[in-house]
């Protein structure tokens, strides 16, 4: 019988954590100033919670496809100061073109955006100036696996204070398909507002903690134009879709309709107000390397009302606009404020009439 | 506060869940009798162990691009009696070509594989005859999802016995770069032959057994001429590719060389020979479903001597190959055994001679 840890072992290791962390604050020091100390340089560059990286002859970001020394990071992405994330390629390569557009970024002529990670084989990057677009895939391992070589590659590129934002989509707890809902705090299945680790065998929880500053400057970026409603609530964090969340029509369901809805009604009472599957581990990484974090979600459906999406395609896609338009009028503030958003309107990059673009394009289409 | 599930509720659940399964079985019926009987019709096809999904109007297998009433998923897929499943897109499709090769399937003049489920843009799905080729993602939850609409396409389509095998990679524990590695058994962090599942908030566990049978059968097909190894071990299921698998280079490090080493090394003295992300899932919901699995990994590494992957990307691709060629083995086997590997030999599809076809691409490239 293999050794198993048991509760008493996970708490003293917890102890032992906690008091290893307690005996790192200087005197006087809060958690907030000692969490910043150990994770900014004084010019605001990112510092690594961990001293081995700075002794390695090289750190290859594998599910990047990127190298500290076969790539001049510093150089490529030294410039970052938000990182998008959300779970598909392709969600993400549309938030790259709309963010490109939305901040006036210009492309040199004749070149187009590329995927940074495509001989990864598994995530996709997208770079628009300041912005990086990443998609993560489903579940918190595998946005933990990108969120270790994300912090890795804020530290080779030497960014300042970047910010990161996961885009997402959820089931709604109590609000209608379309509703943007931003992340207060992200709960684990248990109700925890922690995310559980295994190290080396042994449980500890970290705080799934978001920046709560950013997420009410996020809330009031929402327009009262804006045909549908912007909300903060708390996230609840699953490992499954299906019987993880309740839902009645995986390959397996042990519970009845009922004990599904006093469920779904418990989480609610509890101020949940929407379920994804890797808000915890975002929440609690950006914490652990004191990055300011937020995660805007868009609702699919009422779970209150049924389990299967039913919106059409073109509803779905308008709805999957929607966290990304909250985030770009974010950014497009916080670049404004620093004087780096130079040119808003005016250009279209290098296309000075789009219809008599598209006459050209059909004129030498048609002399083969 | 929110409630949190204690360990005396949790225990009293699995109690409550191990009476309602013992009080399902009939009299002086086995579990394994007891599954067969509520996961197979009497002709051998799939049955769910959800009785919701026959009263729905229509199942959307979202992440699947299909759905039951929109795809006639009988027609498409209820020749399937192998669905092998890797974590990206691009080694599925590769291995799709490569056992489209070695079972001489031949697909019809003008049409080539197509990516089935290109437009979730979450999973890709392949299909070669018998063969359905499926890429799963990074970590437990996202093959979860994956899981359970596979077993629901298992039982829209009428398969009959279908064998589920995943194809991966991993680090070896005491094991060269290289060698091909069969799951005895998956574990988990805390090296327990189970998956935790929460359900409605409550902690379960479903046993992680895969095919013992099947396991020993792959392993008589590794040939004395392979120049590696094939090994069967136990492997451990971790939900973080860094701090989870104790490696020095993630974004963060709490331990010390030191302590690293004793825990891999407590690794190997329970039998611990490879560590991997999906095995525990994949064993947990296959083994629910009463589907005969594998899992067939190969190592990138042995994890005693360091945490970067540097084997060549040529090694590293002749490496990947490796599982794959000890699956082709067993499914070419299979299909003989049961007549239905027509023309193993002999025909190339459409090109009768290589060197001529390659001669007539290049003078038909010429004359523009």
């Amino acid at each position: 019988m293999p050794p198993t840890i048991t509760d008493n072992q996970t708490h003293d290791f917890k102890a032992h954590y906690d008091c290893a962390h307690r005996s790192s604050l200087q005197d006087d020091e809060t958690d907030d100033a000692y969490v910043k100390r150990i994770t900014r340089y004084s010019d605001g560059t990112v510092k690594l919670r961990n001293s081995n990286i700075e002794l390695m002859d090289q750190d290859i970001l594998y599910h990047l496809a990127l190298g500290s020394e076969s790539h001049d990071l510093q150089e490529m992405f030294g410039d970052v100061k938000f990182v998008c994330m959300g779970g598909t390629p392709k969600r993400m390569e549309n938030f790259a073109h709309f963010i490109m557009n939305e901040i006036g970024y210009k492309l040199p002529a004749g070149t187009q955006l590329q995927d940074i990670s495509a001989y990864s084989y598994r995530y996709s990057m997208y770079k628009v100036g300041p912005v990086l677009c990443v998609s993560h895939g489903m579940g918190t391992p595998s946005v933990s696996i990108l969120m270790h070589e994300m912090i890795k590659l804020m530290y080779h590129a030497k960014c300042k204070d970047p910010v990161f934002i996961r885009i997402g989509t959820c089931g709604g707890i109590g609000v209608d398909g379309g509703t943007v809902i931003i992340t207060e705090d992200a709960l684990d299945g248990q109700l925890r507002n922690s995310h559980e680790f295994t190290i080396l065998g042994k449980t500890i929880h970290r705080p799934a903690k978001l920046d709560k500053k950013l997420a009410r400057e996020l809330k009031s970026l929402a327009s009262p134009d804006d045909p549908y409603d912007t909300i903060i609530g708390k996230t609840l964090c699953t490992n499954d879709f299906y019987e993880g969340q309740g839902r009645l029509d995986g390959a397996f369901c042990d519970f009845s309709e009922n004990e599904k809805m006093d469920y779904l009604e418990k989480l609610r009472e509890n101020g949940v107000v929407n379920i994804e599957m890797e808000s915890t581990i975002f929440a609690a990484l950006t914490h652990h390397a004191g990055i300011k974090a937020a995660v805007v979600c868009v609702a699919l459906l009422n779970r209150l009302n049924g389990d299967q999406v039913n919106a059409p395609k073109e509803v779905m896609n308008e709805w999957q606009a929607r966290p990304q338009i909250l985030v770009s009028r974010y950014i497009r503030k916080v670049l404004t404020h620093n004087g780096q958003l130079k040119s808003l309107f005016g250009h279209q990059g290098s296309i000075k009439s789009p219809r008599r673009f598209k006459l050209v394009q059909q004129e030498s289409q048609a002399h083969e």
